[in-house]
């Protein structure tokens, strides 16, 4: 299985099954269908065959996946069959709300540390962190050995900040800050804007 | 222009196109090329050019484009050549930050109201807005018209809040809570979960 096989318009959707089947799981059921995994993320049956297929074979003719074994073969594929520490960039409203987000964890994901910028904010609690001085960042990130952040900050300060996250040796960056960024072809970026999610639903509205 | 026949994945890059022209506006810039443009969101010359090409001739041969013109034109294409309300469902830390969020008025969008079913929070103010009691959200939306919302509620609530959304008129959802929700075939859903978006990038970790 070779990551560059493998269209990223298939990776993105797999994240969407696994959280459908999490939820299939957490309400005790034991086996699925992409006829009932479809119906429940709006997406065809023969697509997340199809999808799911990309990696081998997964469910049996007749009797349908197993979930657990689904769930387990599905993070082992995005690699979430472990604990990714994050550190979240700018302490504001945004980056407070992820700080004590309590979705992460069982979704592999851990946040490790916060930065900020403003002195009057350094030192402060937010969750169960410190907020940590940013000028710290680069140096803190690296001995840690983190490879992902979340950046909340400010447009204008978003590409110095995804530059020095680059520097520090993070490989996956989810902005939040409404600015495309520039980065090297080693280093994955996904972008969370609102209003850009808006306008794109804005287009079918009269 | 007829709103089936252009891909849904063209549609949704135009907001990214926007957002940096409107960056570059900002920055006392006039004109640009389908160069520069790709260069700041990372997407190719020809890929914009076709995609700008769906809607019209844009650019001249040569001189490249009018920045606020081809702003006055993507946002007549996205309907954001006028504001649009939006309700907030769920105030918790990220209801909060929605509330707060002052990235919208310059892209389109106004946040209306705010509902929470917690009658600890009905009542409370969180940025300029006093939080309602959700037990009121159909009936407000209804006489308001409004058509937008963005659900920041917990997934075990999402499908019941999306229904009464539906049931009010609402046509289009950005969904903050971590499941698929199902909706008619005339209402649009957008969906943030930081989790499925830092899954899409662990895929290409080691």
């Amino acid at each position: 299985m070779n990551a560059d096989k493998i269209p990223d318009i298939i990776i993105g959707r797999l994240p969407v099954y696994l959280r459908a089947l999490q939820r299939m799981a957490e309400n005790g059921m034991k086996t699925t269908s992409s006829q009932e995994l479809g119906e429940l993320v709006g997406i065809s049956a023969a697509q997340i065959r199809k999808d799911i297929s990309q990696f081998g074979e997964f469910g049996k003719q007749g009797t349908g996946y197993s979930i657990s074994f689904l769930i387990d073969k599905l993070r082992e594929i995005l690699n979430v069959n472990r604990m990714w520490d994050i550190v979240i960039v700018g302490a504001g409203d945004m980056g407070h709300a992820l700080a004590r987000y309590q979705g992460f964890s069982n979704r592999g994901f851990r946040v490790a540390m916060v930065f900020d910028i403003d002195n009057a904010k350094v030192g402060q609690k937010i969750g169960g962190f410190i907020i940590e001085d940013a000028s710290t960042m680069t140096e803190r990130i690296r001995s840690a050995k983190i490879k992902m952040a979340m950046m909340t900050v400010p447009a204008s300060a978003a590409q110095a900040v995804a530059d020095k996250l680059v520097q520090a040796g993070v490989r996956a960056i989810l902005n939040y800050a409404p600015t495309s960024i520039n980065v090297p072809h080693n280093v994955r970026v996904q972008y969370i804007d609102p209003s850009t999610h808006l306008q794109r639903m804005t287009y079918y509205l009269d």
